[in-house]
């Protein structure tokens, strides 16, 4: 439950507030050490590379990570992403309440993955990573529902790829969901956790 | 996103606060009536009956909806309940950390099923039921991990079946989580959303 006292200092590699709540609920000290990386430049990248979505997410996690090892490196550094995939397509944060509802009509009625990967690093080499998916099915709703919803949590969605938060009215979006809560809402917990008791960071 | 106009009055016959908390979260407006149904009582019939853990929550839910049902004949009410089975064993409330400690001692190193229930009962006569799963695995935690788990959430956790909050530390516990995250916290919520938008409660 405890950090031990011989133990580095937990470092989480990204600026998301759900991910270091999700961290901070399971009974982890850490401090959050946000890095630019240039995403938009890693997706290009990996896609010409090949990669799919869960590749990508993987990447973009381990550019983190390395990116912050290197400014402490004595610190175990945690980096994370997520992708969201549909029909090969991959998704962005829509920015605004049109590009939301841009991106709901898009996935409306149909299935999409969420790829949410974690890297470790320690004195700039990687230690651990893992990705896991997550598998939705949006229902076609209406217009009139979608106009509802926007007016309700637009702003609140158009920071998040895919315009819904799955613990609030975004549920409502949904017609089946299969996949692990933590990783919807973006890290590989329960991996990220087997990872951090064989480190002994967490107890056994 | 809102009832209409026209619409019962929604009631929801369980005490539990989580409960509530998620149909709300889902948009919805809701009065809570909790009912006293014999639970103990039910279990017995249910297991003498042959019942399985999915069986016996629909059981207890019904069971919960008729009573309110029979109390507010014009709402539509919402009857709920959970059933926790490991290797043909049901668990119930472990009622202290005493209580608690035992349950996690046998749940540690299997697997069990989380079953809930809901049944939606108007004028006194069922109108929708469901029940999903859950398939979690507990890890073979220490003593010692289980001790420092007890200290810090015995007593939020002893009123809960199973011992722990998976949405708190309690997901140090587990090595895999499988089933949607409103079943493991008590409701069959996607299927109910479906069945309250086929009914008019919500917009579809």
């Amino acid at each position: 439950m405890e950090l031990q006292a011989e133990m580095p200092e937990l470092v989480l590699a990204s600026g998301s507030r759900v991910r270091a709540e999700m961290l901070r609920a399971a009974g982890l000290h850490l401090t959050v050490l946000p890095v630019e990386v240039d995403e938009a430049a890693l997706k290009r990248e990996a896609r010409v590379a090949g990669c799919d979505g869960a590749a990508a997410a993987l990447a973009l996690a381990s550019a983190k990570a390395a990116a912050a090892s290197a400014l402490q490196p004595e610190a175990l550094v945690i980096g994370a992403d997520q992708m969201l995939a549909c029909e090969g397509a991959w998704f962005d944060k829509p920015g605004d309440t049109v590009g939301a509802a841009e991106q709901l009509r898009r996935l409306r009625g149909k299935s999409h993955d969420l790829f949410s990967a974690a890297s470790c690093w320690q004195a700039g080499r990687p230690r651990w990573s893992g990705v896991e998916r997550a598998r939705l099915h949006m229902r076609r709703f209406s217009e009139a529902f979608l106009r509802d919803y926007l007016a309700r949590e637009g702003p609140a969605v158009s920071g998040s790829v895919g315009a819904y938060h799955i613990e609030g009215p975004g549920v409502l979006l949904f017609s089946s969901v299969r996949g692990e809560s933590s990783v919807i809402r973006g890290l590989p917990l329960l991996p990220l956790l087997g990872f951090l008791r064989r480190a002994g960071v967490l107890r056994t």
